[in-house]
């Protein structure tokens, strides 16, 4: 029997696409059964599927869904112009990871050779994804290793960067469990990563899993835990990296990455070569997603503000290249300036 | 009919402390009466009471119920051994902040002249608190006038320091409110300030209840506020202030101190000189409460991580005195380093 995390979060069955509802998680274990690109989108917006690396991989089988159901004899017609509007609107679904368009239109160019074809691309994608994660890890690994000579290490991480948000072992938390594995890690501290806390339900999830020591903090007590000597280096994953290699990561990411900076502490990110946008060169012009109001002023359905409280709710910040040690892909270390506080 | 930042967050009332319940806020007003040392206790252990110098005025009424209970004919006997043993269970309550056994030794300080002593001390108190209050207000709004030229003002602040906090307007509070009085104010961000939300549950609605606009943000959002330049300048109270300038202060100060350094934006404590603990040289030195896992591990009841997940929990942390602008208390400004990042 294969180990829990050689299963991939996404698959395709039987003309759907099957995942874990990460809205469920960690209390619940339901498979989510999407059968159409507005399925898709959906589960993309309300964060049934998340992570950079799974929504690119959602959104390129979500091609596929309409690509059969458009260009079969036995589908609603419509052809390929119809499966390209789905597309747009598919790559359209959450404006700040990059792998998500990228996906969705590697998808489409092999719209010409039939559903068949967008089907195989897509799923070929997700055999990318997993070895393209070994690379990255083993590259990562490296990374910290070099870069924290102490053993064994405390790391901390924000969000979450595992096999949930990617087809295999993950980014950010793939190298923390390859690097617990090799019995180097005494504790990981996990940003409960307001306001959807994807750390606190689901990398405590899949660190309990793996039976890796951790525990879980409020986001705002990573900068005393840096100072209390607690933490000896910082991964964290990536939705959008510029030309000089500026980051767009989950909210959160960039106060961590002020914080490492100041205390001389080792800030790693680690994401596929297709979290690149070499169009951009500054941060500030990536488009930050803001979302609703109630995922702020509401926590896990309990309203904690008075009625009327607005909210100031962006989904991801920008960390300049200046405040990161290193930022690791499938192809190495791209940067690697070293950090002065 | 007096304004309702008029009336004092505790009051005396026939043998019993009356407050408003803090833990039922925002949803619920909810009058809460303490007839002894053990409710006083544990309203405060579990915030139904809370703020540095609400607490210390808590703590001295339980000093007076506890003389009133041991010391008179009626009460239940046991003298002024009985009332110093009180004593010291109420100012152990909550190690951080250093009010709490300061303004107990100064109610036990009359204990020989008898409960009705102790009381009229507790009660003067209050009184002291309302003009100590209004003084350090008026330091406050200076200090941010001399650093912050621009008008008008966008500010930050953490936690919940206003009346809830003390016996009057409040400290950060208290001088953000009497900005925005005077017209200078565009809007506060206001940090949630998990674990316990008291900026999404007790600053948004004592703004509110004053007209000031403000949105509610996560605490990690803190920083990204800064880098888009909606932060003018950030207004923390105090727990517990060192001879040199360290600040205790509630979870997540430090790192938002950090963040504005970083930024060049002037980062103001406002606190009584009651905060002050000249003993300690090193913030360092002072006791950190570290409180329960599931304060972290859920919220109102909803529990986020997986069953048996561990927590990194300290209640307060220590920005040393380096990243502090200016610490303003009702003597004026005691420090005043202009931050360098």
């Amino acid at each position: 029997m294969s180990k829990p995390s050689d299963q991939p979060s996404l698959r395709w069955d039987d003309n759907a696409i099957v995942t874990l509802d990460q809205r469920a998680l960690p209390h619940e274990r339901r498979l989510l059964r999407l059968d159409t690109v507005d399925d898709v989108i959906t589960a993309i917006t309300t964060l049934a599927v998340r992570g950079a690396p799974s929504i690119g991989l959602a959104g390129a089988l979500g091609v596929a869904l309409s690509a059969y159901a458009h260009c079969l004899p036995g589908g609603t017609g419509g052809g390929q112009a119809a499966v390209r509007a789905d597309a747009r609107r598919l790559a359209a679904a959450r404006p700040t990871a990059v792998n998500l368009a990228w996906a969705v239109e590697r998808a489409v160019g092999r719209l010409a050779d039939g559903p068949d074809a967008v089907l195989a691309e897509a799923t070929a994608m997700i055999d990318e994804d997993r070895t393209v994660n070994r690379q990255m890890v083993a590259h990562a690994v490296r990374a910290v290793r070099d870069r924290c000579p102490q053993r064994p290490l405390r790391l901390l991480t924000h969000c979450n960067t595992g096999r949930l948000a990617t087809a295999a072992v993950g980014t950010a938390l793939g190298t923390i469990l390859a690097l617990a594995d090799a019995g180097e890690v005494t504790e990981v501290l996990v940003d409960e990563t307001r306001p959807l806390l994807q750390g606190a339900r689901l990398t405590a999830w899949e660190l309990a899993e793996a039976g890796v020591p951790h525990r879980v903090c409020i986001d705002s007590a990573a900068a005393a835990a840096m100072r209390q000597g607690l933490v000896d280096c910082v991964l964290v994953g990536a939705d959008r990296i510029t030309a000089r290699g500026d980051v767009a990561n989950k909210i959160g990411t960039y106060g961590l990455a002020i914080a490492a900076a100041h205390h001389g502490i080792p800030f790693i990110v680690v994401a596929p070569e297709s979290s690149w946008d070499r169009s951009l060169a500054d941060g500030r012009d990536i488009v930050i997603e803001e979302r609703a109001a109630d995922e702020v002023t509401s926590y896990g359905g309990v309203r904690t503000t008075p009625r009327g409280t607005r909210a100031y709710n962006p989904a991801f910040d920008v960390t300049p290249v200046s405040l990161i040690t290193a930022i690791v892909s499938e192809h190495g270390v791209h940067h690697a300036s070293e950090v002065t506080a």
